[in-house]
């Protein structure tokens, strides 16, 4: 059945397959530029409103400095750590990000081989993948994933989608949060923004037939009114791990927290959603403070260099994830790309483990930084 | 004899009238700039000095970051208030500004109908009108008004007018107070920009007979030395609830309620006065703390944005007007253009509280920004 | 024996003189770098290192805000005050620069017709100027005057020049304290500037003969070791009020009053001497606060609106100097355009007094600025 | 045996000799840029990650202003001073820099008779120079001179490199603790830079045969892992002073002197090593709070002025070092061009100082700045 939804309108997106060079995620990111459809750039690129979020997400991390620490024993930093009893070889996992199929022709199953390839990760599957599990799971090789949940109005599918996502092995769920409704993403208006493909993953479980089971109802169906107890009924009916994402506030971590949240997820949707909103990185601390260790904390938006990933866990995460530089890494080299953004990773952050003295991400956490603000 | 007063000289403004695809007001800013004859246009957007206070007052918004809250159990967000007993569907309202006809040639009659199409809001209408109160209420089709006067050092000027105002339903006096001379727009003093309208309201109330009712000779007659003592004047004579506009500190605030104002509009004239001031922004929640309720706040200068409107009424103010916006979007698209610049700010307003998780404009009252300053 | 003194190299400067109309001080700056020889310009404009206090200077006036204050009272301000019993018509005088000749062919002398025909200023005549004391009276017509000293190592020329600068009418002594070096002006190295006049007013008294009284010569007799013994050295010798200029900490604006100064000149001499220095209106408070009035304050370093003036009074000072305002006005239009210069700050300032609701330069004083430091 | 080490690949470094006549060193840095290869200039200028730090360096100089003092009597500042006993006419030293020879030809053969054609100061001798000790010597001529050392993973390297260095009269080592892994330069990595040069003065001590004695291998065998133990080593094998270099917080200053350093070096590597990280001055002051003058302070990372070395001093700092604008001087006109840049931060120190009015460098270190923080 999955066959039958068709991709609606053509759609050129790149397919080269190559290891990258990566010097750094801005420099990928402008290649990008350059191989894909403007609209298709615009819309992974863009942020809501006048992009004032999605630029104070990088420019946040100048909020707080780094301070080299030397005669501190350092050699060879171990990277590893775990969540929810999930090991980890690096602090970094993949988003959930829709439709990978803008930035490659392989989709998701391109960014899941990547992850595979390069040695394993956690692949956060978005509900709204251009590909379906089936080919998602060629490409993870067995490879942990968590299922990224938007709720449906009708609750059969989202048991639907649950029981799929549980029978392809996620274990956890994330729930999405703080995209009840779009932002207002205005490159994406000014190019008349038509998404095209459709959303295999819920689709399929969608009863109106065949002839609408595209993006478009899919996303029409989609529920606005969360509430606690949309956590609480996933928490229930999937007996998986639930992070709530896009959680900006002490009070809602801890409202999410009281609902049965194994996990918060601190992120402002890479500033696609809210504009004028402060930058992700800039509400981690507060809310890392309120929570105090009850749960792991994922956080995203902005996060572009090892020195990135270090202030974020040195503020309370546990691990980071990437979103637009693993799509970057897709447009420019397929699943080989993806790969080469990890390796980048890692050894950025090796690098500035070593210089900041941290010989394993504990030792993060209880690194000192610099604070502007004080 | 309105239609004596003639328009003195030749000015071309823009005729066209359209809907507008508005993705936001900076680009209507820029498609008016290519419509408008520069002068004109420069009139419009031009603010004091070196316009140091025009870019604070955009920029000031920053000084607070919206967060977005989750699990709200928000849904179709209810952007209806009540500003003295007048309902609004929407918390924007039209500032009052003079010489619409600079922006289109179907002048405060255009706005009008802008308004009162889009479904109704209050409209602000300026002593300095290039229309007459007949044209304007052919546009605005018994939709709610409030007067704003710019008060004459002959007080008989002042009393016709607001018998007139009042014949033709304003339901509140705005008190211009902080335009007692006008501030040094060094735009027009480049352009040598002269005046081309008529002031058609007020002009037929001067005593000097047909020649000297230009607008240089109403400007004439505007009284420059302000106190209490017209507070209580207008309040006194008009039996209507008086708005006291141009308010930047708590003490004039007090001051002006002490004398009888019925509501507080914070603003700095849009930058167009007294340049070196903080954005209009910065000093409103200091002027909402101290008059603590006692009588609503109108917020406006600088509002661009549904983000705006929803930091205004985070930081007190109980509804917003626009200035510039629909003066861009009337010479862009005259009535159907002020009608799409409505429903601009009524979308972007609606998925802000939507993911705000504001369902009320009380909820807004009520949500905590994220202060940069603190 | 004046005569004698000549002029040492060629240097073409202006000999236009016309009205201006001045938009504002920038614009002037802008004109005046067109109608002047690159070196010339580049003496005037400069500031010394990497021109960061000179950008300061300006950059400063943001650190605090104009508010608007209404229902003041206020209607056509009154700008004059007094200081050390002289009566000023504006709270603006002409700061000591040194030859005005770089500017315009009638040097000092154009300045002081200009300031005369105005109506009336305190003119500071440098003890470096290019024009004599002879030529400068011409000028300024009786009008009020201080004399500015850099002290010479050698008391019996200090003595000559104040004998005469009383001679000729000097009401008041600045002694220039921030200068007895030079600060590094990377634009004059750049352009291997020679200074193009010889010092008359100085020369006369160097016992050297002819040949050495060129301006190297002045300048190489120049005192660096300044104390409080040069205060009290010039307040007993000349009888007159000794103002100390160039002082930016509280500290030394005690210890200059305790030495007899009659008066304190906040100035960083424009960003000419030292650089990486605050900007110096942000070290006018705390000396005004030091001080609590014992003596009158004049500011200079940045002031370019009417705005400004209106801020350093708001912050203690009693008057405001300008320098490069004047001689871009001289440079623009002779002594006409420094009578438009002073008609500008005068237009200016009048219009910001109204705005502020501050009738008289008491209100200015007693008025309260938006600080952006607390 | 020295001799046997070539230099691996062509490299075309500046051959000219001649004085500069340095307007400041940013114009050096240009003119740098017009003479070195591409990937020479970049090697030097460069710094790690998006290079905020770099720019951070020098941007932290504005979170302070120096203040002018008057009436200071002031006259013919001193700018001698002492560190470890020995004697300085200049509190400016070289800093240890690696491979001269990529700016010049003469290599620190150069540097070093710059030195000492300037009048002597000290010269830190890298571990890593391009030149061997005899030709520094030659150019060195007897001046003081200090030996910086990257520590081997082999003992008997460092034992007999240390040997070497007393030999030829070093008369403290610094232990550079925050490179122990190279930042990552991006614009080495875009370069596909390679280090052109070999390292004699360690490569002949590794036993692995002249094949092997390349900057590869050199490199290769660098410790990774420092701590207090290497302190210590130095201390006692050497019996000389010991300078903790790349130190940029208060626990690692006290740490270092626990283990025996006699000077605490304040840098971040000229923003090379660790990126995000502050400005090496906004660290400075709480290092030198915390060690209370137990042992001198060297700082370096940003100095490119005498306001610099000002500010430096004033904030806890001993004496400064330059890197970059010694090879910028060195790419510019060889050891003339040494020579000329201490002259130009010789007077450049000189005359803030008297504007300043400190007479010595204790002045200097007793002088309150302006903080902007505070």
């Amino acid at each position: 059945m999955l066959n039958e939804i068709k991709d609606k309108i053509n759609y050129s997106a790149p397919k080269d397959v190559k290891e990258l060079d990566v010097i750094n995620i801005f420099e990928l990111e402008k290649t990008a530029k350059t191989v894909l459809p403007k609209d298709g750039y615009d819309f992974i690129y863009g942020g809501a409103g006048d992009e004032y979020t999605l630029r104070n997400n990088i420019e946040a991390w100048n909020k707080k400095g780094i301070l080299q620490r030397v005669l501190a024993d350092t050699e060879n930093p171990d990277m590893s750590t775990t969540v929810l009893n999930q090991k980890l070889q690096l602090p970094v996992i993949v988003a959930p990000i829709a439709a990978h199929g803008i930035a490659h022709d392989s989709k998701e199953a391109g960014t899941a081989k990547g992850v595979a390839e390069y040695g394993g990760s956690i692949m956060s599957i978005s509900a709204y993948s251009s590909s379906n599990f089936d080919d998602i799971e060629n490409g993870l090789q067995g490879n942990n994933r968590w299922f990224q949940i938007y709720m449906s109005d009708d609750i059969e599918v989202n048991k639907n989608v649950i029981d799929e996502a549980k029978a392809v092995g996620a274990s956890a769920i994330i729930l999405t949060a703080d995209t009840n409704v779009d932002g207002r993403r205005e490159r994406n208006l000014r190019n008349k923004f038509v998404y095209p493909f459709g959303m295999p993953i819920v689709a399929r479980y969608l009863k109106d037939g065949a002839d609408d089971t595209s993006s478009e109802t899919v996303y029409s169906r989609k529920k606005l009114k969360l509430s606690v107890e949309d956590v609480e009924f996933l928490a229930n009916y999937s007996d998986l791990p639930i992070f709530v994402k896009g959680v900006q506030t002490p009070n809602d971590a801890l409202k999410a927290i009281g609902a049965g949240a194994s996990g918060i997820w601190v992120s402002n949707h890479g500033g696609r959603q809210l504009d004028g909103a402060p930058g992700s990185f800039e509400t981690l601390e507060d809310i890392s403070n309120a929570i105090q260790g009850q749960v792991p904390i994922v956080f995203d938006s902005g996060v572009r260099r090892g020195e990135h990933i270090f202030k974020a866990i040195a503020s309370g995460a546990d691990i980071v994830a990437i979103g637009r530089p693993v799509l970057y890494a897709l447009a420019n080299g397929g699943w080989k790309g993806v790969k080469s953004v990890f390796e980048y990773f890692e050894k950025d952050l090796k690098t500035v483990m070593q210089l900041a003295g941290t010989q394993t991400i504990e030792d993060i956490k209880n690194a000192q930084l610099f604070d502007y603000n004080k």
